[in-house]
């Protein structure tokens, strides 16, 4: 399942990983980490699923934690760049919002696998890595609350409690990789949209 | 953590669970498997969180996936009866959905260690325990469809989705047991109030 996910993706995901044999071993961590849950997957494993032997996987990363490390850490990552190009974006806080929203969802959905592991195993991380990602995540609900903060300066959206409504919208994208089903009803297309119309009312755009 | 918060709900958790020593161990398996997962658990680990014996476990529970469904089964008959309570109660549409929201929230925050458990280990239940949970979250998402649906009827809500943003009201509500913190800044009333004010903005009541 989620290794045909990883390239349905319109960039090419993991692209960044090279060589080639750090990108496989990464791809098959995201299966073996969502399918059995972090704790439950060994080096072994991946390095199996990834047609290799344990000694080649050490070349590339010395540890479990090493791979889960830079799988959160490319997720997160994207996930700034995506909210942070949004809120830097051309136009008013209601079209910068709708784009965040559906870029966000669409995230999510096209990359479910990966994003359910980036989003459940953050307990699993390092204390270093941990605070280091925390910091990532820190920066993109301060995206999400400078867009609605510059609606309800601009008298685009009346939002009383700003941080709990940005908390709230990136709470409702990111739960789209537990319930998103690739082989659903809804495309991810259609469900950025049905969230960006929800999330505008949620701050009485237009109103 | 997770111990603590079994003992802060405003009913007695798993008081359903009898005798005393099962209760104990539907406890710690709560615990082991939000820690590190269903399939990094044994029931060694269930029993010895317990303070009991592997053997006394057996007399209580045979299998580990006999643990999960009994805490699956419990999380979703609660959340169908707060949800069924809310949708067949007394009030318009938007109080009964105002109603919904609060309780619905209120029990992933301050059950938020056994919700996690309850959502995200769907996928290691047996073929006909998954079946039997299925349709308890099919009859969930139906009550809050009825609900909509019954406002949208009264000129209450305006919404063109029913089900999609019946779908969105039930994910925003899951998702506090990803991100609630008992030490956080907001109580479980307060995400409540903020979330049944957003959901009410989504249906667009009163507008």
């Amino acid at each position: 399942m989620s290794t045909a996910e990883e390239t349905d993706g319109e960039n090419t995901p993991w692209s960044e990983v090279t060589p080639e044999a750090a990108r496989r071993l990464l791809v098959a961590a995201v299966d073996a980490f969502a399918e059995r849950g972090y704790h439950a997957t060994t080096t072994r494993d991946i390095a199996g699923r990834a047609g290799m032997s344990p000694a080649a996987l050490y070349i590339h990363f010395k540890t479990k934690e090493e791979l889960l490390h830079r799988i959160s850490r490319i997720g997160h990552d994207r996930a700034l760049t995506l909210l942070e190009s949004a809120a830097d974006g051309e136009g008013s806080a209601t079209e910068r919002l709708d784009g965040a929203v559906r870029a966000f969802v669409r995230w999510h959905a096209e990359r479910h696998t990966t994003a359910r592991v980036v989003q459940y195993e953050l307990d699993a991380l390092a204390e270093e890595h941990r605070t280091e990602i925390v910091e990532l995540r820190r920066r993109s609900d301060a995206a999400v609350r400078r867009i609605i903060g510059e609606g309800v300066a601009a008298g685009e959206f009346d939002v009383s409690d700003v941080p709990g409504t940005a908390l709230a919208v990136l709470s409702l994208c990111i739960d789209v990789a537990r319930w998103f089903n690739a082989q659903g009803s809804r495309t991810p297309d259609e469900v950025g949209e049905l969230y960006a119309g929800l999330v505008l009312r949620m701050v009485a755009a237009g109103r």
